[in-house]
């Protein structure tokens, strides 16, 4: 069957690699002869350490992070998050920057306002968040516990292109859909964090870096769970972590390191969003819906000259094997996410898909 | 490989039923024609969507679920509750009740502290947590928002035998570990959950089972995923739920189903449990830690006359394809956790291991 496989542009939960698929598939009933899956190891047992410590030992390598920071895998996405950061990090001062460049910033603000008070840094909201603010108007306060960002924003269609530059406020990214994307200099960040459903593992938990010095300050109501300082200290084991999903991580991480790791995938992105934009920037009926510069190489944001005629392009790209085009319903059109696991056929495919439509449909 | 299959007797995660894992191998890289992985779905999507919709209708049916109940799929396991269930139910008077039978009502218990008053209403900490306090030994407060309770403790090996009488408090349960083993009048509590990683799916969730008139009461600094308000409103999807959980979920409760429901699994415990229990009972080497009255079916505790003998027959066990028999640090000895995917023959055959290593030994 997995030669019928279609190109899937869904924003997340999204692709994963083919072969780590099979992986999984294979190993299922009996993992490496131990008469077992791995999802009914305990996560106390030697097998499942092995797994556990080499995933996380992976991705500190890919991601070159350093020994100042701690890796945690965490229950409950990305969204967990928006609350967990406020209850572990603004109570240093009470206050907290916020950059708004789409849906998932928004999101996070709004929680972090129930346990503190919030600036907004900058905004993109005046053009409908098409574009990604410059670093010159951005206002960092002085007495922020942290300035918190969206690398990408997975609606819109727009990346940062840069890393904010904040002096010693510490930088708070929610990565979740670019990350594993492109180097990074990990030791910039106070915390990185990201649901893992997009360029990691299938839904179901966070992964998150932390400076290991900002953890400890929670507020006393913060749920165990969501304590940094406890994670650290149980090395993500207070209790039963997401076992199943931390495996799959381990699996992509393999895959990702024998394609070449994330210098590989910063020019494989650029190259699969390429064949997107160059239809936009020659097409006469497809237009793109983030401004040039802010471009992202994970979410191509577009549309037609008539809602009908995005119908219509939905309709026959899926019949063709492009699946899952809508856009959101914030920005309306078509949508293509294409994370790491996305082969550049499918883009290739797509554009071409795009130009036939355009020549038949003019 | 999965002829090698091995018994595995642990706490949790745990042995899933081996059809189950074999569909989900199977249908692995291309879920029914679809071009795509479970793992790969949006959320939002019609395929994906169907399944959550069946998996909730096929939960509510075997568990015969009343419509005052609403089912919840929450991320970060039963501990994640521990603070969720004060943060959202304690509010009403400030005060609840909590049963300590063991190592996680205790946990749930000190969680608890941090959001209101507790009042311990029964405990067997008296004697090791071997026993299941009687209901005339519960004293339940007119003023408690609610009582808790562990209705069966792993560590343990202790079982309630009875739905403790509350009057007009809420009773709300944590069946980790014995959930869907059995027929359970649901309408008599306000809250049943359970993590899902021993009688469900692979680890990574919790199921939430809640009379929804108790929602709705959150504490103000509720994290936004944690308010069963909010849960219920967006039927788990506020964010993306753990996709991949919740499908093999559903594919565990169409096995259930197949196998009787929860009437067949009530009967396949007791008969499961017996064949250890009797080895305990004959034995002058082999002695159960838990009181006879409060036995857990789930998982079934004991030791030899030494801790030499405990590791040589733990040694044994596991070279004799009994895996992961080693008790619990806080009781010592073995356990042998034996939840519904455990096949009758693995303890038919660890009976007669266990009769053998006497005759040997004696």
């Amino acid at each position: 069957m997995s030669t019928e496989r279609i190109f899937n542009f869904s924003a997340g939960p999204s692709m994963l690699p083919l072969p780590v698929l099979e992986e999984a598939a294979a190993e299922m009933t009996n993992y490496r002869g131990t008469g077992m899956s791995v999802m009914e190891m305990s996560h106390r047992g030697k097998v499942y350490d092995a797994i556990f410590e080499e995933t996380k030992a992976d991705l500190k390598k890919v991601m070159s992070i350093p020994d100042t920071h701690e890796i945690l895998f965490m229950g409950g996405g990305a969204t967990m998050q928006f609350s967990a950061i406020p209850l572990n990090l603004i109570g240093k001062t009470g206050k907290a920057d916020y950059a708004l460049t789409g849906n998932f910033s928004t999101l996070a603000m709004k929680e972090a306002k129930k346990y503190g008070e919030i600036s907004i840094a900058c905004s993109s909201e005046d053009r409908n968040h098409t574009y990604i603010p410059a670093q010159k108007d951005i206002k960092v306060s002085d007495d922020a516990s942290y300035f918190h960002y969206c690398a990408n924003n997975t609606i819109y269609g727009t990346e940062w292109q840069y890393v904010p530059e904040t002096g010693n406020i510490p930088l708070v990214c929610d990565m979740s859909s670019n990350i594993l994307s492109a180097p990074l200099d990990v030791s910039k960040f106070g915390l990185i964090y990201g649901g893992v459903q997009k360029n990691m593992a299938p839904a179901g938990a966070a992964v998150v870096i932390i400076d290991k010095e900002l953890a400890g300050n929670e507020h006393p109501l913060t749920p165990k769970l969501l304590s940094y300082k406890v994670m650290i200290d149980t090395n993500s084991m207070q209790n039963t972590p997401p076992t199943y999903t931390i495996y799959m991580l381990g699996l992509v991480l393999k895959w990702l390191e024998k394609q070449g790791g994330v210098e590989a995938m910063a020019k494989l992105k650029a190259e699969r969003a390429k064949y997107l934009y160059d239809v936009l920037d020659d097409s006469k009926m497809f237009i793109g819906c983030a401004e040039k510069e802010s471009r992202s190489h994970m979410n191509v944001t577009f549309r037609t000259t008539s809602e009908e005629l995005d119908a219509q392009f939905i309709k026959e790209a899926k019949a063709a094997g492009f699946d899952t085009l809508k856009g959101h319903r914030a920005v309306g059109g078509m949508r293509a996410s294409i994370y790491n696991a996305m082969p550049i056929e499918g883009t290739k495919q797509l554009a071409a898909f795009m130009r036939e439509f355009e020549a038949k449909n003019s």
